[in-house]
């Protein structure tokens, strides 16, 4: 694979490439690095790769590598850029014939991932997205359960996303992370929400099938001088009837990243919380809750299928996230095979961006529900 | 004391027993157990009540105990009747001169707590309301610590309160408890916010030490052919300029008494849950998250002053409504002493009413924000 | 009832009063509440009691108390006193006609826990121990099933009690708990295990249904001028052929009061832990985890008849006691009712002191195991 | 690096292979995957490895791979067979020059553990210990503040390992985890001693910054038709007075991984559990319990150097290993660099068999201490 963004002092950057490397079958074969030549190169050089397949540009790493032979040159390109950079770069990958995994959100605002859905059907390509927590056996299980009507007709689902990071102005400090999230240029119309929030709208929806019809929300910039959200709580009701609330917050001193999730049904309940990510809890009518957990010879085949180890022995964020790559590069490989994949596409792309946008009108509004299509 | 209501069948007028009687210095006299005058006597007889001290109707009673000589008579009314007989029988004690101790909600609806809030001002007599979760010694010890300032300015306020016992319709059943509070005449105009959001409401208001002023509310009855809501979740904004959310359900299947509480100011953040009372996490920017524990010698002296046993001698639910009913003993023993109390008065029985009311005029407006005042 | 100890300053006294109180239907009518007479009747007189109740010496109350009414006198004798005048209160309140409900440990020694057994046998009085963590619902529980078979046969046995309030030398000051723990003629050979780890064995047996007979155990005084041990260890094997650890410590610096047991058949595993009592975990071998908890449907009948309150509202130590003082006043009332009991006798009493003393012999002894008969 | 053992149906080899991967910089390019042949190819194979760099035998592979280039060759080699071939694989490959990466136990009996450590000595090569836990940052955050003295003078070490997964004869089924690990001729004097005990202990050691110089031990084989135990318990005395408890067991019905430790001194405990890693509690003295975790800007330099990802990303087993394959390969690379290093070398190894012997030793006899040298 090749990469675009993810050079010195970024974050996301390597984690993916811990997630790619981590199986083995993925190999990191070029990127750039850096919108700064330089620091490109130094960055490509401090992993290992030759000068000549370290860019100083995307543009020129797309048309420098399409010609190249197909057992030389990379087979997708990762994308792990500040969020205005997702759309060129995507678009621009596919043009030159590659398939794309882009770190979420998949664009700085909807109208370009319309465009790149477009792009993507034309192209046949592969376009996947990084939401990572999907990659947890214990969310697919989550997931497996409510489909196979374990919950049955789901009622409730309250999701949480609670970070204190950016409690003070971090972004007036040289913190890259906190200064390209908080610059709507670079990040679009919300930091909260388009950072965190598109992360828990997007759980809600994969483990509980639904699909969220109409929000209420109210979103806060809760630090001076901020020009972005940094907090928010979101009412959602959901297509079957379900209803729920979605809140996230960059401001919950001493919070990590928490992100955690209840889901109810006329059946039975569950939970999940990522700090604790193998562990599910579930909650059966009238009998004790269980505990589920990562390794389970009682858990699904897919959730089975995401666990390197036997349980007991802990994975975490970096095994969440080698899941959707070892998906993602299978795809890649066998595009028609049929198999369900578990990486999110283009689709959860255009409504994580649809209800990104839908959030900031809604908190400006005085009108109750904002529907979201 | 003397009781109105929790004869056989009932589950908060045991609880009220168990909580008077904890600490000696309260002795049941008298009550009037049911409307039904057969049910009250074999339920007081069951108690050990002398014959002549249990009444048929609370009217006799009130009449026949203030002729009583001072050093016989009971000396204050608990009332555990459903709520529509929170008013009457209130107004009737205070108007033959007895203090009252009564349960949440204040009473039937907003009205009736105005009115009530007049009577008691006009008798100087003692008015409480068991909002137990104030009993707690942890729930005392945060609302100091961020009297104290010791989260800076408030910012978040995330307040739940699960339960599941209602995921069915236990109304069909002989279940006196599922029966009237699903009934409008006996629980008012909502079920879910009228039981169980009132207590979160109040928790939060009195934790915070902020006032809620405005509201977006969505409730909904899930189970079929329920004229009452049975889950509700409402966007929240207070004085200061905090958000929250509260979110109450009582369909929320597996969830047995869960009320939780997280508070986030900008220098530190808490969080409270009621089925672990003995524990209150503070979350202190930049440092390790700090387990504080019942009885731990760094409480605040109010906190201390509730409990009964060393650390790790757990006190539950029976002791928190102890600590409401102490507390308001000691009020009618001295109520002038300046003491401040723990149990919550008149005032916040309006705060309450008027809450649950306007979350039901919410829920039904397409108006996003409604004022509370 | 009358009581023996608990005046001021002291700890358990109150907490059996709290107990006893908690229920209605037993209260304190007379005390000694000291040894000196002062003393004794200032406790009283802030207990509320008449002076002419309120005894100088417990030879004197027994003596008074026997020539009463027997519709006024006492009915049971509660002794909350430091260990070595068990044995002489129990011994004179049973000479004059009293039933026991006795603090452990039973005696100042094992020579007087048989003396004691034998007077009980004689006179055929109830003579009962307060090991109060059988009173949790939990413990019930877990005896239940383990009696039921949930457990197969029982392997292994873990049981830990960690404290740390005695990890400085605070006998040397005026704390009037430690000072007595500490000096061997008030509370016999060991302190740790005298106190604590006597507990600790009681539940292991008591849960399990086995019986220990041979033990090895390595006792330790940590703080510098102690008599007594202030932590032990001590391997257990039982009489089924399973194994097992005891650990106790007065020294583990920052554990409260940390009671905690595993157990582990050749079916199915539990843990249950004293500081977080309504949760009971059922591990079945194949299967997730279980979290029993108190209120629940589940629950045995046994369990189920010591709880107070729904789900989800917590109950606790008092509680728990509050269980062993309502069955013992029903064993007074009805002695040969043929219910069995859970307050445990003077044989639990017995085996008990001879654990104590056996764990003293064993830690001053190079022979690997000893025999506990 | 190069590998022996790990082939099809193993479980250790896979996860060292992930941990080499994981960071980028260790590169796998050859091995002997079994001891059969075609077997050893297949695996090889499945890995991507060119025919010619999988080996057949060991000894062809340390014969092989010294005689080519040494920008070619394997750097170390990776030995993750049954513990049987630990001594031979490792010391051919010293003899071939080169550097060694051995799993636990480091040999069959304690006389191959000191002949390897002399063979170590000779050759001045590196030899790394994989005890696993180590790599954990916050068990490295445990052995700095011990080292620092925030515990104070250290009394009481609990350690726990519990594990349930042999609870029924696997070993007579064609499961070869449970297969080598009961065979006396694979595994050794010890099943559960050997493959789990030598854990515990090693992390006892190693962040207590103490040395156990005399054990008691029960060893039991609770399996029927098993040669080798299943299930132990040891006392524990270090060398500065401290006291303590090892128990382990692979017959725990229901229990994963469970290895806990916990530590008690004058001044602080702290208690940790491997499977969840990222919390360590430490508790001070009078003062609330700490929650430390993973990534948090207060720990020291050492445990934050071993982390990838910010506070909140759960990090587990493999980043573990990890950290132990990124320590050892940074010392190959720089040997004699003199930053201390994580990785255990062949003193644990040889502390680790003298312990796993003597615990056999003093299960068999009836006196009570024998000492560890």
């Amino acid at each position: 694979m090749g990469m675009v963004g993810g050079g010195e002092g970024a974050f996301i950057g390597a984690v993916h490439r811990h997630a790619a490397l981590l199986d083995g079958g993925i190999e990191l074969v070029c990127g750039t690095f850096s919108a700064d030549p330089d620091k490109s190169r130094r960055s490509g050089s401090a992993l290992g790769l030759p000068q000549e397949r370290v860019y100083g540009s995307y543009a020129e790493m797309m048309r420098v590598e399409s010609a190249m032979d197909p057992s030389v040159r990379m087979q997708f390109v990762a994308i792990v850029t500040p969020n205005h950079l997702h759309y060129p770069v995507a678009d621009c990958a596919l043009e030159h014939g590659f398939h794309v995994l882009c770190d979420k959100p998949a664009t700085l605002n909807l109208a370009e991932a319309i465009h790149l859905k477009e792009r993507v059907a034309a192209t046949r390509l592969q376009f996947g997205l990084t939401h990572t927590y999907l990659g947890y056996p214990l969310v697919q299980e989550a997931r497996s359960r409510i489909a196979a009507g374990s919950l049955g007709a789901i009622r409730k689902v309250l999701v949480q996303y609670s970070q204190g990071w950016l409690a003070k102005p971090l972004e007036q400090t040289d913190n890259k992370q906190a200064k390209w999230r908080l610059d709507p240029a670079q990040a679009g119309l919300s930091s909260c929400m388009g950072d965190i929030g598109v992360h828990a709208f997007n759980l809600a929806e994969y483990i509980s099938g639904l699909q969220v019809t109409q929000i209420c929300a109210d979103l806060t910039s809760f630090v001076d001088g901020r020009n972005l959200d940094d907090d928010g709580s979101v009412l959602l009701r959901f297509d079957n009837g379900a209803k729920g609330v979605l809140t996230a917050s960059q401001v919950s001193v001493g919070e990590e990243n928490g992100l955690a999730i209840q889901i109810y049904g006329d059946k039975a309940g569950l939970k999940w919380s990522q700090q604790e990510p193998n562990t599910l809890w579930f909650l059966p009518e009238g009998e004790p809750v269980q505990m589920l957990r990562t390794g389970g010879d009682y858990l699904s085949s897919t959730a089975g299928a995401l666990t390197r180890t036997p349980m007991g022995h802990p994975e975490g964020y970096i095994e969440a996230f080698a899941n959707l790559y070892k998906d993602f590069a299978a795809q890649v490989a066998a595009p028609s095979s049929g198999t369900p994949s578990i990486c999110p596409g283009i689709e959860a792309g255009c409504r994580g961006m649809a209800f990104i946008e839908l959030t900031v009108t809604s908190s400006q509004s005085d009108i109750k529900w904002h529907d979201l299509v």
